[in-house]
């Protein structure tokens, strides 16, 4: 078994191509869901939505988040009407919304309805959120604490970033079924190129998470989400610089710190530094192809540290 | 000022032609919520949205329902996920579906987000629920008592129909600005032809509407919603027969009793019996011009009592 952790789209891009190399019941991947957030009364659920567009085929590569079937009827009529419009909700990519929040609400737990989703959509490995109860991650800017989907999409990951915290993260349980995964002993834990802060950092601010990882003595591979100092998509690289560090592979792997047994960066990238042993890959993902040799470059990773 | 007593498509045709003929602020339309619902989370009132659809020109004439300019993406996709797809949801129907739900459970009352939604749809005569508090239809079959729309929309109004209540009505306090206008003393009330059963009975349930209408002096003017001994559209004919009354225009004005004095009904249909008086007219709704005529006789006909 690999227990990935994943955020959003640069995660699910190595969450595919994990899928692509490996038996669906070789493969459970934990999902971030600290930019969960509540909207118009819906409970929605970014990253887990995310990977299940991904590896069922129905992403959207233009935009880069949603569905690329998508029509914005619900949209456009919400708008007219004076309702909020910040964030995007297409009319296929509402009913996941709307059927999880129904769900919730009759107190199913968000593992349940996401396997539920996972099968309906024919995706094979499992995804799980890292837990079923509430963690969401805030933001402090110059004007205070925000929501992150406010910091994020309503304005644009535009203020600076004084500190994140993970509020409810105190009190949540981690995943029983990924427990149960890191305690069977599994092939490896790949940590996917997303964001430290606020996709893979959640995830171990799960009470047990972090001491479930390293208590399963797997291999711990993480896939640096910089490249030449640079994030493919996404805040990571203005985090680094407004929290304090010159964003680089290294100082991803800083983050991790002793969670790590081993790190996969692009050829050319500065190792210095770094902890774990280091593995070179191509990390830039564009096409299929690519994830897939991104995803056996982790396995043999994980596989020579063994 | 006219106060009509409405239910969804029928009374929505008449409602239309009022609109036509009356300034706007001469015209308050009362919708029945009987035969709101909750589903999916969603607190869905079909009687306003088809009096607003209507009067914002928004409406299916094709369907009878919903909006002529809709889209079935969030439907296709909840029936693809397992959801509930018995009753229809169009993408551009979600928007005020949605949106109203949110506002309700932020204690805005119904009354609050209707009249809002029909500003914002440029809709110039005031449309207000019954009540702000649920008023809830249901129907006794031979398997027991089920929901309205259960037994409308999910079982195609199959059942025989034993009884009908108004679960909450006891409870529910009339809509303040309706009372209030009744009490100013109305030019008419008029009574839409709507199903009496299911669309105008839990207007006249709630405690207080009644006595309102008798007291405000106001000539009271239903219309037939019976031609030949048959319902333009939907259940009313079948429910006059299941609950022991052959289905005519007389029986409808037995119904409503002493609240009535004047009856508009169709020329040839059988008026033995009829207490109120009687006006002729032709009451089936095809274009606008024949509602626009309806309407003239309606007030022709309430300021003949004057």
């Amino acid at each position: 078994m690999i227990v990935a952790l994943s955020g959003g789209i640069g995660g699910a891009k190595l969450a595919l191509g994990l899928s692509q190399v490996l038996p669906p019941s070789d493969l459970l991947i934990v999902a971030n869901t600290g930019d969960d957030f509540e909207h118009l009364g819906l409970t929605i659920c970014p990253d887990i939505d995310t990977l299940s567009y991904t590896l069922a085929g129905l992403d959207n590569p233009v935009l880069g988040w949603g569905r690329h079937d998508e029509s914005w009827g619900f949209m456009d009529t919400l708008g007219a009407l004076g309702g909020p419009d910040w964030f995007r909700l297409g009319d296929r990519d509402l009913a996941v919304h709307v059927l999880r929040t129904h769900r919730l609400r009759g107190r199913e737990t968000l593992s349940s309805i996401t396997d539920d989703v996972r099968q309906r959509m024919g995706i094979g490995p499992r995804i799980l959120p890292m837990s079923d109860d509430p963690v969401r991650t805030r933001i402090l800017g110059d004007a205070g604490w925000i929501d992150f989907q406010d910091w994020f999409v309503r304005q644009r990951a535009a203020p600076v970033v004084r500190a994140v915290e993970f509020a409810g993260a105190a009190a949540a349980r981690p995943q029983p079924e990924v427990l149960a995964a890191l305690r069977a002993g599994p092939r490896a834990v790949a940590i996917c190129p997303s964001n430290p802060f606020i996709s893979i950092e959640p995830i171990l601010a799960v009470p047990g998470m972090r001491d479930a990882i390293l208590a399963s003595g797997a291999p711990v591979i993480a896939v640096s989400p910089i490249i030449a100092g640079q994030a493919v998509k996404g805040p990571t690289a203005k985090m680094f610089a407004e929290l304090g560090t010159p964003p680089s592979a290294a100082a991803v792997a800083a983050r991790y710190g002793d969670l790590l047994t081993g790190y996969v960066m692009e050829e050319g990238d500065d190792a210095t530094g770094i902890a774990p042993r280091v593995f070179r890959a191509a990390t830039l993902m564009r096409t299929l192809d690519d994830k897939v040799a991104l995803a056996r470059a982790v396995l043999a990773a994980a596989d020579a540290l063994r």
